[in-house]
């Protein structure tokens, strides 16, 4: 019925919109309708902008983050640290770094992390990638700046032992107590952990 | 720090995500790695869909529908009763009345409620298309399908007292219980209404 009333386009767009994660059906509907009303101001600057991204972006060849440029702008920049590799996941992980400034160093995106459950093996990830990497001389240190799940470090584990004969330093981030946590609501493992990883004040 | 890290494309496409209702930042960026995840799968599909809506939708001259029509597929349809307009503040509610399949009759959109403190005026609605409609012979009964809120009632209100001279018979929704809620948890107002409106079983 809906169909019939606001034409296949107009459907068309609205099932668009609710493939995108954050946005149902219902969400969806509302967006169109805000995007049609809003036609000069958003529907036109967001068409436009979509496709500048798909003539543009690409996968940086180097470290597998998403850019205009490639290789993209973290690994061409001089101002990085050559010697430190940062190993994430995923590029939301590599933006969430970049957002808290919290390395100087490169990156290497995984693309996911090992999930046999999920049919994610060795081979779904850019791991040889990362081992040719390592073996650069420049690179003294790798960080493995993965999920604290079993996934993210069973990923780690599997990386380190690959990257054994590189001989390059390989770390992981610190577990520990949130920075605004408070202890009465950690769980047990975290509260250990931030313990046994105790350091001077 | 992000915008040198993604490029200022990227930047721009979560920015105006951003702007759609229902994403906020974060969301928007999640939104926005889906889609440049998903280029040929839905990034240049939404692109060309966006496209497709600014080239053909337009507002019906008739009833203020959106469609790629013009009168819009309501308006136009012969299966319409065209005795009955059926006011409504926004498309989003024309949708919702037509998800339904809650009326036969044909649509007339306010585009807003009279809302004074909000600077929302007679003149921004479209008050007198809709007394020119009803002054059609064709037309007997305008059904006043508004949100039941103190800007939605005023506006009933507002609207009835204008098509007191077209000589057309002024309805509105009932109130009462909505199917499937529970009187536990009803305000006085709905159980008061459902009281008085109550009907023969």
């Amino acid at each position: 019925m809906a169909t019939a009333v606001a034409g296949p386009e107009i459907e068309r767009l609205i099932q668009l919109l609710a493939r995108l994660p954050g946005l149902g059906p219902r969400s969806a509907r509302r967006a169109a309708l805000h995007l049609i009303k809003k036609r000069d101001a958003l529907m036109t600057p967001l068409a436009s902008a979509l496709q500048v991204a798909i003539d543009k972006i690409e996968v940086c060849k180097s470290c597998g983050n998403i850019d205009t440029r490639n290789p993209c702008t973290v690994c061409t920049d001089p101002r990085r640290d050559p010697s430190i590799i940062v190993v994430v996941a995923d590029v939301a992980d590599l933006w969430a770094l970049e957002r808290a400034s919290a390395t100087n160093g490169r990156y290497h995106v995984l693309g996911a992390t090992l999930s046999p459950l999920d049919g994610v093996g060795p081979d779904d990830l850019t791991i040889d990638a990362l081992v040719a990497r390592a073996h650069d001389p420049a690179v003294s240190e790798i960080i493995l700046a993965l999920n604290a799940t079993v996934d993210g470090q069973t990923t780690a584990h599997y990386v380190t032992d690959l990257l054994q004969e590189a001989g390059v330093k390989v770390t992981r981030l610190a577990h520990g107590v949130p920075v605004g946590g408070e202890l009465d609501y950690l769980d047990e493992g975290t509260l250990s952990a931030a313990m046994r990883q105790r350091t001077l004040f």
